[in-house]
């Protein structure tokens, strides 16, 4: 399985990179007639086409082909989380946010070129997000595209991804508990996992009860992938992740490894893994991806 | 026709900030479900309700009136837009950017809070106007609300208002000519009320011919916006227009004015004004007020 795992896992992110390989570009961002934002737009590829794992857009096609439901119509929907995904990390990489200088061993946007660049690309990237899950797309009616635009929104918004990071930059002022944690959490990387396995359903038109399955995996899902993440934080070298490692404890964050310890941690990890895989349970076999999914979220070692 | 034009527009006006004032409050964004970010919210509070003339969403709210549909379903798009046009502005004041201390006399949201919390603010305001847009709402079905955050999502980014901001920046070292400045400006401030004008016809399902109309006189009503404030930064002093005039010369942003020279700019705005009015013929009177909208964007004395 492992192996299969990975190789279905390459191969959609390497259909979702040329998707936005051909969606971003002088000749699609077409409304200027005469001088087209050529720079804005190197800077929208350069933080998209930037060999990233995929991992929300193949939540968002596993999760859609449950349904029934092909590649290439769930790809708008899977494309535009990935440049949520990858606006959220050049605004967070801003100065004024978290202030980084290397994204996967590359300079971060505003190194490469400047911070107005970096906003502005950034707020490209968001709003052409909701361009691609609304245009015509074959097999996606519009009635589901205005569902599909109308949870991302949500779970990028105020209420989620943007809400969380603003929490998260709070929290480094506090000592935030358990709960405090668990919802900055929630918002902040949950909220657009938990969107990309509903949004398979929304597309496949599942039954409330299906949607609400979904729903409850993504966010199990989510909380796995989170928690991996603060474990590597403590466990991994930077050499091993790419990029600098230790930063919740040097930020003085709150994480559940620092709340739980590091074996509490683990065993809670397992057992969102174990909740994960049996709430697919009434798909059955057909659900083996989605399982894998979150046993790969639960020991990414990348 | 004056005085009732300026009552109707406060009348809208005010209905917006309303909407608004309900919308974005922490009782609306309730994902979190235990500290929801007050101060990020408090932010795009600031950015918003803060007596805008609301122009962009009369614009919508007068041109659905044209094909019959209520304040009520017009006003999600209407505030939409004008989350987006605040968005810009917070964006756009960041010392990345235009460097602006005061807005409308009050400060910044970067000088009031930080710049970290403005840019998640202009996130959060961005996210939400496609929301708002495709949420539920009486009287408007999904095919239409899907339609509307398409073009919204056009109209806003990096081929329209996003795009052109690039291009306004990149401006600043170069020396435009007559087409640079027109495209940047169709861009940067004409997309979005060319949106505002569709959006109407949208709403009310107009026939793609009526749709084109709105389309043309929504491009000829942002020219006449745009032109009337660049020959306003000459002419106007800095109390007049509660913001920094003499801006664009100082930068040495090529305008139509400097192209042109004041009175030929002058002449061009009548003729944009009286095009836009032309267009509108086919509605007969019931397109008074769209024509007094383009008269009052040419006027404008504050």
């Amino acid at each position: 399985m492992d192996e299969q795992f990975r190789n279905r896992l390459s191969e959609h992110a390497e259909a979702v990179t040329r998707f936005l390989d051909k969606a971003i570009s002088p000749d699609e961002i077409r409304q200027g007639e005469i001088s087209r934002p050529a720079q804005l737009i190197a800077a929208m590829r350069y933080a998209t086409l930037n060999g990233g794992k995929r991992l929300r857009p193949f939540v968002t096609i596993e999760s859609a082909a449950l349904f029934g439901v092909s590649e290439a119509a769930a790809m708008p929907t899977a494309a535009a989380l990935e440049c949520i995904h990858c606006y959220s990390l050049v605004h967070d990489d801003l100065p004024a946010m978290d202030d980084d200088d290397l994204r996967r061993g590359k300079p971060t946007v505003h190194r490469k070129w400047d911070e107005a660049t970096a906003i502005l690309a950034g707020d490209s990237l968001l709003t052409f997000a909701f361009d691609l899950v609304t245009a015509p797309c074959d097999g996606v009616d519009e009635t589901v595209r205005c569902k599909l635009a109308s949870h991302l929104a949500r779970a990028a918004g105020p209420g989620g991804m943007a809400g969380g990071q603003m929490l998260d930059l709070q929290a480094e002022d506090g000592d935030p508990g358990m709960k405090e944690v668990l919802t900055l959490q929630s918002m902040k990387t949950g909220a657009l996992i938990r969107f990309a396995a509903e949004a398979g359903a929304i597309l496949g038109k599942a039954s409330p009860g299906e949607q609400e399955i979904l729903s409850r995996y993504g966010r199990l899902a989510g909380q796995a992938f989170q928690l991996a993440d603060d474990i590597l934080d403590v466990t991994a070298t930077t050499e091993q992740m790419g990029k600098k490692t230790g930063k919740d404890g040097e930020a003085g964050k709150g994480t559940l490894v620092s709340l739980l310890g590091l074996d509490e941690a683990r065993r809670r990890l397992d057992g969102l893994v174990e909740e994960a895989v049996a709430i697919l349970e009434p798909f059955g076999d057909r659900s083996n991806v989605l399982k894998a999914t979150a046993r790969f979220f639960a020991g990414r070692d990348s």
